[in-house]
């Protein structure tokens, strides 16, 4: 039984996973900034559609599934540059039923994070990973 | 080219993956208490020898990469019966060097938990997961 | 025109507020345990049926948002008890459109949390406030 | 009776409010930058007497205030733009005793601030308030 | 030339520090409860005057100033049994001006912790220290 | 009885401290940036050979003991210009065992910060320490 965030997990790392009744997106940033992997997230979820552009409903569901996923990203502080750290990710977006069975709760985001992190300095990362889950 | 953190991944969420150079344990717990899920982790890193069990050295490294992976789980405050939800997690612990072809850098920990938190009623929660890792 | 949150921070206070199109509940809570004012935020709302009992959907916006609401009162660290305070609260829970004139952006909820919050002595507290807001 | 935390609240709120034995300044601040906000804050307080300009003394209590006040509006991070959100505030400070019946514990500062964050796009954005309260 | 931050962590360490100016107290305690350290500051610095027991006041400069020290021994979250570890402690209150060459701001109070956190398992622990400063 | 940490902290306060067994650096820096005093930190340890310029793993050691040493001096969040306010601080980076009759436990790092954070403008501040102690 597949649900939303395992999806994601797999998806952002690579590893075959069948969409099922998910609709799935993949994308990758690196930055200081957290905005930008914010708004590289929002840009791409907009663009194929997971969210509407022209209302704000969805882009509230994400924008907090995206903080979501940048806590485990950010381990305590939701910061990167600001205290000396890059951050190199790939990113899935997926809109779903919160798992196959569960389709009676309506749909639901997932946002899955993963890559690396450390300073600005071939080798001297190591590897995060985060998931942040919402209603849609 | 395998790496600590997606072996650790991989491992918890149980699809298939080659130890290699790496030695991996996994369990799960569930709980109302963080205590018990830090509990749950160093029990079985000590009994299947990750970590040994005289020295208080490893026990830091890995007290620390299991914090960071309840990050990941928790969002933003590492709390979970004392803000009324409640958390069932299987957990990773996978040793060895950061990536196969990273030898140099020595052993490193990394500490991966997946699972569901929310209420205490089966359906009301969601899938969460968090990775840290630290030097050994 | 009315906007979904200061229709609850006002009920919370006791200040006059028409509904319009809001549905409005109000209720209190005293303890030393973060878990217990989620607790009769939740049960107040569904027993007046702002969220329904029988979706995990609902309690999911509901959860966040009294989990906002509680950073205002809080202040730095969701915690009462465990840091030697003690909280009387007074809560409002609000359900309708995002303000009057959004109705295309579907249904919110807003918490809004008012009260004292010191050492368990009276006199030895000050007023705290708290709003949190969320998409049904 | 009036509280020094309710009387900034409707204050901020635009709510009528008779300032009885509080001094009341109100003023607003748009911006991507926490900084500003504190700025803000301090700038129209001392220029309107309720701190003194020369001691490090009020500025060091009225700091502390908004800081508090900010953890409602931001609940979790005290960022805004870095973290791709702006928030348009108003912000009302108040100086006088804790309550109306409470002159024997001096002067407190309470400091409001309510408005919107979000997206920097018009209508994708909620409301927000805080509130800190310090003795002078 | 004294300073009341340095002279209360010298205090705290068991450094010679001559008191001048200041009023000077230390204890210790050990606990898994973060309530308990702050119960046990509070005690002695009223037991020895050093706020005044029948106001707010002064136990509201006092409380902030605990938290704040024990952010630097907690690092992170204010949090100790509840994630697995205790804190054996030795603290110093110290009420003065907050230099000797600064009267002219009033009194400041700072509190010093210092002493190890860790597993509860002799040797399985490390240092921690942490300084807290509020006006009075 | 050396210690690390103590040997860290009287280092920073410029108190005399034998060395012993420990290599203690020190330095200085002010900024309203996070990233500077992490960047100042890590320049002097590598120049002054405390941890390898050419391996992570010492590097991520020292990385968090900073990190951790910033969480007392910035007491809630690690920001400092962005909310309105700057540091001036001392370091000492330490290396050697835990404490002297520790050697069992391998190498370790302490980093103390101490110094003045405050509004900038002479006066407007006050004292702060941290430490952060990790295993090498």
């Amino acid at each position: 039984m597949r649900s939303i965030g395992k999806v994601a997990v797999l998806s952002v790392l690579d590893e075959p996973v069948a969409a099922g009744p998910f609709r799935i997106i993949t994308g990758q940033v690196g930055s200081m900034g957290i905005e930008k992997v914010v708004a590289a997230v929002e840009t791409a979820a907009k663009r194929e559609g997971l969210i509407a552009d022209d209302h704000y409903r969805g882009e509230h569901a994400l924008y907090h599934a995206v903080l979501e996923a940048l806590h485990g990203v950010c381990r305590g502080q939701l910061e990167l540059g600001s205290i000396l750290r890059t951050a190199g990710l790939k990113f899935a977006v997926v809109a779903g039923p919160k798992a196959e069975d569960q389709t009676a709760e309506g749909r639901w985001l997932a946002v899955a994070l993963y890559g690396h992190i450390g300073a600005p300095r071939k080798g001297f990362e190591h590897e995060v990973i985060g998931l942040g889950i919402n209603h849609l």
